[in-house]
């Protein structure tokens, strides 16, 4: 699982302040998460490729997180794209991007699918073999999600010490991968667990911003591998925070700590402040394992 | 008359690519020309003012010439804005812009005007004492306008060698600049003409992107001191310039030449050429005073 951070910071672009936008590597899956002003340059940056993503996940209608969305999709045609991309984000997503590419008179030549969201509790909106997204229902001055996304139970894996002692064929692996038995060189059958090992435990990455401190999310994100949790405020700017609706980084670490997650990374910055150091100093009063988003970083898990 | 080209590249961006908008200044106004996703980080660059700013012109509702202007006018709100802000362009981009800010619940809280424009020939959209703004109805895929920024005559300036050998008391120097006569330490009226020097004659910028070959804007440019002129292509794609209804580095310079223009500067490239020195190259074979537009760059006329 990787984290790219392509833009953290809050409200007004700056050239070295990106609003919001993460890609998420997840089971072979290349998610965009929100998607503020200048994103696709942030991309390009990040070297990632355009043509991976197919899904992109937009948490709120707040320009620091979707004005960037009409660029990447015209961009999109431009380039040449032929495959279907889906775009998950709260009602009204469809008729802004429709109207602004149809008095341009460049609709896409690719699939483009909305999936307007509305409901006020958690759901699911993705599902394959591998992994499912569900909404986080959060706090904000308008309709907002953050989004899970959890793996599935992975195949166990084949143990390469055991099968070599056990003198399995290789042309057995394929279905010993598949959880299936195996018969060595005597005819005798191995049974599947004796020639694999556990699977990586399934991971589940947690995004939630923007939101009020909000602590009804803490059962739906409980133990995920990561957080990353809006930290727009520091403590000295708690009361606009809650007028906002809006967290500080001590808010974000309270829910970390709450909802038992591993990491917490915290983003969405005021660029009010200078020191953004303050911000882990803080989060760390309350919650151990804290990481600090910046625009261009990666973190894998 | 200053132009600071913030970005003057076609279609999508890159980090040293950006889409269309310029800064003119003239006669104390700070107008942009067209906002393409970007736009409002290039201003902070180019160390501008977003308060200077209260005039904004949009030639066509390409994603490249105005993405950015949403968030520019939500940024204006986050900086406290209240002086009001004046939008040109085509009919649409005030359902566009509107709904955009509608979804974010983000409504300005300085007065927004929005211009829209629907004629097919030459009008004035803009005037003040010092300067009018015309279109300049261009040929693109859709309803495109390039503008003509033409100063007033100025007043005669004080001849300062003039008003001292002649003996005139400074206090009559406001009214002289104003036009009037004077009168010497004899008491001797003295014409205005003798005491002032001719004013610098008028200066005319004219903006022309996107737009096809298009001879019929000819008239209306004539004599401009500038004139930007998109040559999104080098000769050898003439005809992918006919088809996408852009035009060539030597078309853009067959109508600087055609109406007589100072300078021409180029822009609006595509992205598929490595040397832009080539854009000069083609160019200067049929008029001379070429200059490359780039990110960044300010003529000063």
């Amino acid at each position: 699982m990787k984290i790219t951070i392509l833009g953290c910071f809050s409200a007004t672009p700056h050239s070295n302040k990106n609003p919001t936008a993460q890609l998420l590597e997840m089971r072979g899956h290349h998610f965009l998460i929100d998607c503020g002003e200048g994103t696709q340059v942030q991309i390009r940056k990040a070297k990632a490729k355009f043509s991976e993503i197919k899904h992109i996940f937009i948490s709120h209608l707040h320009g620091d997180h979707f004005f960037g969305l009409a660029g990447l999709i015209s961009s999109f045609r431009l380039l040449g794209r032929e495959a279907p991309l889906h775009v998950y984000g709260p009602k009204g997503i469809k008729e802004a991007i429709t109207l602004l590419l149809k008095l341009g008179n460049s609709w896409t030549n690719y699939p483009l699918h909305f999936h307007e969201l509305t409901a006020t509790s958690s759901e699911v909106i993705f599902e394959d073999e591998k992994l499912w997204v569900k909404t986080i229902p959060l706090n904000h001055r308008v309709y907002t999600n953050g989004f899970l996304f959890v793996e599935k139970e992975k195949p166990r894996k084949l143990n390469p010490q055991a099968v070599e002692a056990l003198e399995i064929d290789k042309s057995q692996y394929h279905n010993i991968k598949e959880g299936k038995d195996a018969t060595n060189a005597s005819g005798e059958r191995i049974s599947n667990k004796r020639l694999t090992l556990d699977p990586d435990p399934p991971k589940k990455y947690a995004y939630c911003s923007d939101t009020a401190y909000h602590p009804s999310i803490i059962p739906i994100i409980e133990r995920a591998t990561v957080l990353y949790h809006e930290s727009t405020f520091l403590d000295s700017h708690i009361e606009l925070a809650a007028k906002t609706k809006h967290s500080t980084a001590k808010q974000a670490a309270s829910i970390a700590q709450q909802a038992h997650v591993g990491t917490l990374i915290l983003g969405h910055y005021s660029s009010r402040y200078k020191n953004l150091e303050d911000f882990v100093t803080e989060a760390s009063s309350v919650f151990k394992n804290v990481q600090l988003g910046e625009d261009g970083k990666v973190f894998s898990f």
